[in-house]
């Protein structure tokens, strides 16, 4: 179901920094900038955005999906459930005062992925309970990202995650490239990234993605198992774990 | 479809100052409003809240439901036509910066309400061409209940409104008791209150929705044909309107 190592989630700055610099329009350079990210091999997107208003969401949102659907990438939208069934995305993200994951699974068409944000052990293991496709697993790093900065979780509480759940779990929060092989052998199915990757200049980002997309695969092989075939199995092995619990 | 005169629409700080005075709890603050305004004989409620989290809003729109349901009373949601489909409400009313009418109408349940906020006579005519059930029109006078302040209106443009229109037209907007003759009389379905009724007091919610409901009644009556039959009929005859166009 997720054969995907890099989640590339979009944020308003990747239009806005472009746009601050009169080279196009808002949309245009959001959508310019997830166009090079599937040219580097990103396949899994999130649409986010805190600020804009529902409808000018509904229209970039309409326009990401005729992108992704193009290039048969994965469109997920940020906690608007609403805003998921109007441009038929692919799933809903939802945080933690989002509605839950049971009503958003009612609401939507059978298929539908549900992610969940999730920031300690205790959340990631009920967002499985509940029913989720995968979690968001972070802020395991010191980021600017979000407006509300939680403490860094660090890398052991991952390893402990994915020792306890067999959904797939992306690492999110600060994350840079040299952190990708630690982070996959902690057991993490893969890395979400907003500014790591995809905030970089456009003409950087479709090489960045490629870059991440290939170590990613590489810390993988180099991992006992991996994690994607782990989960097909049913859950990740309590050995693979080597966990502490807290 | 809308045999109601007073649209009650919820604010968080009706909430909010019950709670401030250390009464009760924020939502059972908002449902005893609620009920007092049931108690005077209002029927048409909206959930809005333009600050809480969507989990917080998905839990006192579901008692807010509950306890409208009971009393055979119609809830609209606010902006968020997810929330509405989760908690079951009547319908949903939408901003001119909220998904479209068209979006809204294809996702919600057959026979739901779909309402729309006009500011001027071309959106209003936009929305019932867009298939909207009803608008709410404002604001006519001056208001501190939204953030965004908009000039006011005033009534000619309502009285407009009402000749070219054939939905149900609520007006909104610093409405207070001695407008409501003057605002049925310009074709008016009825009045939309925030703070005019319901934030008032607790004690005296009952009582202020229970005069208000009689003085538009009496408005209607002394007005020589009555919005609401009229709209049963199929719309507002010109002849009704006496509009200077602008």
């Amino acid at each position: 179901m997720f054969p995907f190592s890099l989640y590339v989630v979009t944020h308003p700055t990747h239009a806005d920094d472009a746009q601050a610099s009169g080279v196009c329009a808002a949309v245009a350079c959001l959508l310019d900038r997830v166009a090079a990210a599937i040219d580097g091999g990103a396949r899994l997107f999130q649409y986010r955005d805190k600020q804009a208003t529902r409808r000018a969401m509904f229209e970039t949102a309409t326009a990401l999906r005729h992108l992704t659907r193009a290039y048969g990438a994965v469109l997920i939208v940020n906690d608007q459930i609403d805003l998921a069934q109007a441009v038929q995305a692919d799933g809903v993200h939802l945080g933690q005062d989002d509605l839950p994951v049971s009503v958003a699974r009612k609401m939507l068409a059978r298929g539908a992925i549900v992610g969940v944000s999730t920031h300690d052990v205790d959340a990631a293991i009920r967002a499985e309970t509940d029913g989720a496709d995968y979690v968001g697993f972070g802020p395991l790093f010191a980021t600017a990202t979000k407006q509300i900065t939680r403490p860094p979780l660090g890398i052991a509480p991952l390893r402990e995650v994915a020792a306890r759940i067999a959904i797939p779990i992306y690492a999110i929060g600060g994350i840079r490239r040299d952190h990708l092989a630690e982070i996959i052998a902690a057991g993490a199915t893969g890395v979400a990234a907003v500014s790591g990757v995809a905030g970089d200049v456009r003409e950087n980002v479709a090489a960045n993605v490629a870059t991440w997309i290939r170590q990613l695969a590489e810390s993988s092989t180099a991992t006992r198992t991996h994690p994607d075939s782990l989960v097909k199995e049913g859950g990740l092995p309590e050995a693979l774990g080597g966990v502490s619990k807290t």
